[in-house]
């Protein structure tokens, strides 16, 4: 298999083609992968993240745009400024398989540009278009404008990604948005797209994505099909989107409250995707060539929160704004979302960070911060006053912390620079700068260990144990429960999910797959006929240990850990009560570093060379 | 009398220091006529306002802080970008007396800086700051960092001008705004500055003005003080600020109300200066030495408009952004007049342009616009959709106009723009593109005669007659009578406004003086002891002719007008019903120019000479 990288030299207003070869595509498949790959190559270590030598790579891989399934994904790498460790972060929407359809099979971004730009590439002809008119405007409004001058008004052709103000003006929550409502939004890598002036760019072409065999191809992806549609979680998802989470976690007291002080939220049922489908839901979407359609089409109509027809909110937006601020009113989550993905906010980070600065707020007036770091946070707050639950004062936040105007300057830093500013670190929930999702391990005590050994940061995308916890895929365990065959299955989870961000795939595929279910298809594409379902999750392996090594370099002496309010503070209510997550990250984490090959986080090398990571052994424990 | 110039130099970031003689002080006074006669020497004709070419004058008069009476105010004065012609505004606070004691009667800002710059002047001594820091921010937060960096955190001391990001975005309604709240509104010379590049000045000092007569000055200035004190509109204006006019004027029938098409607001009274001392206020307050002291500070204490100790709002702001919006909750209109504030625009066209944006939204609704600009503004305001009386629209509206995202862009760009670019320019209500204040020419006629003869565009400052036809002084007219002797009383306050201006006077003295009552007070300043009433009144006539002749020369064939609605649609409602403001007008405009001595609104030559005027004679009819 050919992958054909387009380097965009921004310093230069200048690009390139490059063809990678067979071999690594093999080693690392593509998407994350292949970016984990070409980073740890290409990016110097210790650089700012905001500087010129910082690269973004803006990947697909050999399944992207095929349209087997739910291949119209992209994924985005890149050495992120919030976490100071590999960045990734992934999307949905189009425009991925409209970036193989240009001619690419993905972008590296490379230097810096001294004024704005935007770049369109159409049918392989790269074009680098001055943007100073569409500095500082919303994504929605960006999209517009460059579908105007591109004469390419249906948003059913082409593409286009961009930042908001909020990645301009280099906000370290900052997401990359396609397709206007689409985000890749975690580690702010966007931010690095702001510094080198990056505005946006086009994609459309009609390129024919070649494959080894194609008849193959189109049995294998029948298969796979029929996994997908039959399973039940697919059809919850197309019905209530992924806010059917919002009940269900809620019922078991792991829906992190208040900024994580309580463990499920009085008005959960009006702000979940059954409430959502009732009331403000105009129809359901999918990325490009998807069967689940989980995508949320919604509106208000009228008052204070009118928002357009629009996509979203996800499980993760709804929270993250809304219980974990205490904000229980769906219309103001849907216009809170609106104005986030329009300013291009990671929400997650976004709803984390406002619901610290809403504690930092309350400890101010309490007399619970040091002296002059409340009066200064009061000082700075006087025009917002983020009471919990307001969402007025939110919607003005999110335009502060776009434009870095105010206490916004320190929104847009995320929540562990924010609560470090003001003297109270563990009012910060998050691991390693990156604010933690949906679920609270105290209640899903596998979640402990997926936060704690996440290569990215806080996630719940690296193995997302939730599945078998509570979802019962492929077996139902006790959430609550210590159980050492949670470590295994997290670090399948790791390992699989690793291969399916480098296919580039949907991870909702997962509920009815493994990763044997992709052997074949991946030959048909790429003719690699002596691959093997070993080969492949080893693949996923290597990937994961890459993505350690990564920050290992950048000397991040590797130890894994929860925040402190998750370790010592006991869930005060629902059915988690009296429960932290401390039993369970000791219990599961030295048996996860044995199963790993790891000596405290650290590769062993002779893991690495198992791995065939042998040209980073260096930095093995 | 020496009259000290600092001219700034933002392409070199230099300055140098200029002495005005007393031959062009004694023609000029000050202030607004000083600056119509620079602007009119050193600003190249047809010169794009947007430009370096441009420049701004920040002018104190000989009366600024010299502590008598109202003597706390500055005037700007540059070509405006809103209406193409002499721009200029005048702002309270205590920027003005503060520059002087910092050791310069005025500022010249000239060129243009490569990256934002601040000036800071302190005792003499100026200094460029770096403004990259401060680019985006709001005028609240800026004046806080310089106050933090110039180590001058009280109020009290040294003042700080700024402009916010719709100046820096180059709004042709932005405001120039000092001490927080002040501004210097009309005509948009904040977006001159933020061409320029220059986010701030601070200054500081402790000079001591010098008199030629110290003891005449006190004696003097303790008479005038005895007539503006015992004056019962100072009085009024102290209890309840400008917007005890909101009553008085609805009353009358010329309150205009949603967007000129009504003369009457079945709302008034719940916005008016009554109801705002009752609810939100919290003390009133004076510019530097006043003892009206008509300022408001206000706050909204919860809800979604609730608003931080601040000033505000004046009688035009709560008109502007309320009646013409029918917008009638108090509270929404001290939050909107925070942000306008705070963003840094001119209310009075912020409002105007936000009626004329709902209006077209409605006419496009209704099938009254050209199809395909219909089709445009529909597809631009789906986020937003500025229905009549809706201010959680306006408050996303001042975001995106102060970022000119998306709408945002056109309001931006002020009324008379809005209206032409969706094909229905009379939706915009102005007159030379400055759109115009809070009193309808329908209801009180004299009106029509100072708005299409001002020399700024629409304005109520040149000539405020509505002191004669409602307020009674100097003696009561019916505002809806037709009498010439009207128009000897508009003249004779263009003139005499035009002393105050460049004295540099709040015109709220002039309920109680005229100008005869500040001769004496100016000898005792400046050592004129010839100086003669006649004298003074001739300047102001001189200097209300010069900014014609600047008007002239920029090519504008001088038609003296008013808007399509105030002349051919009758008031539907209120004690003005089925007026309009035709006859008015055109009964005025000849015996005006008569006692003017100019011909189709161009000064006869024989006028520029009576008025010492030679050397603009070629200007002249």
């Amino acid at each position: 298999m050919e992958f054909k990288l387009l380097r965009i030299d921004l310093t230069e207003w200048r690009a390139k083609e490059e063809v990678l070869k067979d071999g690594i595509m093999r080693k690392y498949i593509g998407g994350r992968g292949l970016g984990a790959y070409l980073a740890m190559k290409e990016i110097p270590p210790h650089i700012n993240p905001l500087s010129s030598e910082n690269k973004i790579y803006i990947l697909t891989g050999p399944l992207t745009g095929t349209g087997a399934f739910e291949t119209g994904r992209y994924h985005v790498v890149g050495k992120s400024p919030l976490t100071g460790i590999l960045g990734d972060s992934n999307s949905g929407g189009q425009f991925g398989p409209w970036l193989r359809f240009a001619g690419y099979d993905g972008i590296v971004v490379e230097g810096a540009s001294d004024e704005p730009v935007w770049v369109s590439i159409v049918d392989g002809e790269v074009r680098f278009h001055p943007a100073k008119r569409l500095w500082g405007k919303g994504v929605v409004y960006t999209e517009k404008k460059i579908r105007a001058e591109m004469k390419t008004p249906s948003e059913h052709i082409g593409s286009v990604l961009a930042i908001g103000p909020a990645g301009e003006n280099l906000s370290k929550i900052a997401a990359i948005m396609n397709d206007k409502y689409r985000a890749a939004g975690r580690t702010g890598l966007a931010a690095v797209l702001g510094y080198k002036k990056l505005k946006a760019i086009f994609v459309k072409g009609s390129r024919k994505i070649e494959m080894a065999d194609k008849k193959k191809f189109h049995e294998e992806s029948k298969k796979i099909l029929k996994k997908i549609m039959e399973h039940p979680i697919s059809d919850a998802l197309g019905k209530f989107g992924t806010a059917v989470l919002v009940n269900i976690i809620n019922a078991h007291g792991a829906f992190p409250t208040k900024n994580w002080t309580r463990g499920t939220f009085e008005k959960a049922f009006e702000i979940s995707g059954e409430y959502l489908a009732e009331k403000y839901l105009v129809t359901n979407k999918g990325c490009w060539g998807c069967v689940i359609r989980c995508a949320r089409v919604s509106k208000v109509d009228s008052g204070p929160f009118r928002t357009p027809v629009s996509e979203g909110p996800e499980y993760e937006s709804i929270w993250a704004m809304g219980a974990n601020t205490l904000i229980g009113d769906l219309k103001a989550l849907i216009k809170l979302n609106y104005l986030a993905n329009d300013l291009g906010f990671d929400t997650i980070s976004l709803g984390n960070t406002m619901a610290t600065l809403m504690e930092l707020y309350e400890k101010a007036k309490k007399g619970e911060l040091p002296e002059d770091k409340a009066k200064e946070l009061l000082d700075l707050l006087e025009d917002i006053a983020p009471e919990w639950g307001d969402p007025h004062a939110f919607i003005q936040a999110i335009w502060r912390a776009a434009y870095r105007d105010g206490i916004g300057d320190l929104i847009a830093e995320g929540a562990k620079r924010l609560a470090e500013y003001f003297g109270s670190p563990d009012s910060a929930i998050h691991v390693r700068g990156l604010e933690l999702p949906a679920y609270d391990p105290r209640g899903i005590n596998s979640m402990a260990l997926s936060y704690a050994t996440s290569n990215r940061g806080g996630c719940h995308l690296r193995a997302y144990s939730v599945s078998f916890d509570v979802l019962g895929v492929p077996e139902k365990f006790d959430p609550l429960a210590i159980d050492k065959r949670k470590v295994e299955l997290v670090k399948y989870q790791q390992d699989y999910f690793s291969v399916i961000d480098s296919l580039v795939l949907c991870k909702f595929n997962t509920f009815a797959t493994d990763h044997t279910d992709y052997v074949e298809i991946l030959k048909a594409v790429t003719g690699w006929d002596d691959l093997t379902a070993d080969e492949l999750l080893i693949a996923g392996e290597r990937i994961y240990n890459l993505e350690r090594l990564f920050a290992v370099r950048e000397g991040h002496g590797y130890k894994d850990y929860l925040p402190k309010r998750l370790i010592e503070e006991p869930l005060p209510d629902g059915p988690a009560k009296g429960k932290t997550a401390k039993e369970a990250l000791e219990t599961y984490l030295p048996y996860y570093y044995e199963l790993r090959g790891w000596v405290d986080g650290i590769p062993k090398k002779e893991t690495l060379h198992r791995l065939g990571l042998e040209e980073f052994e260096h930095l093995g424990a």
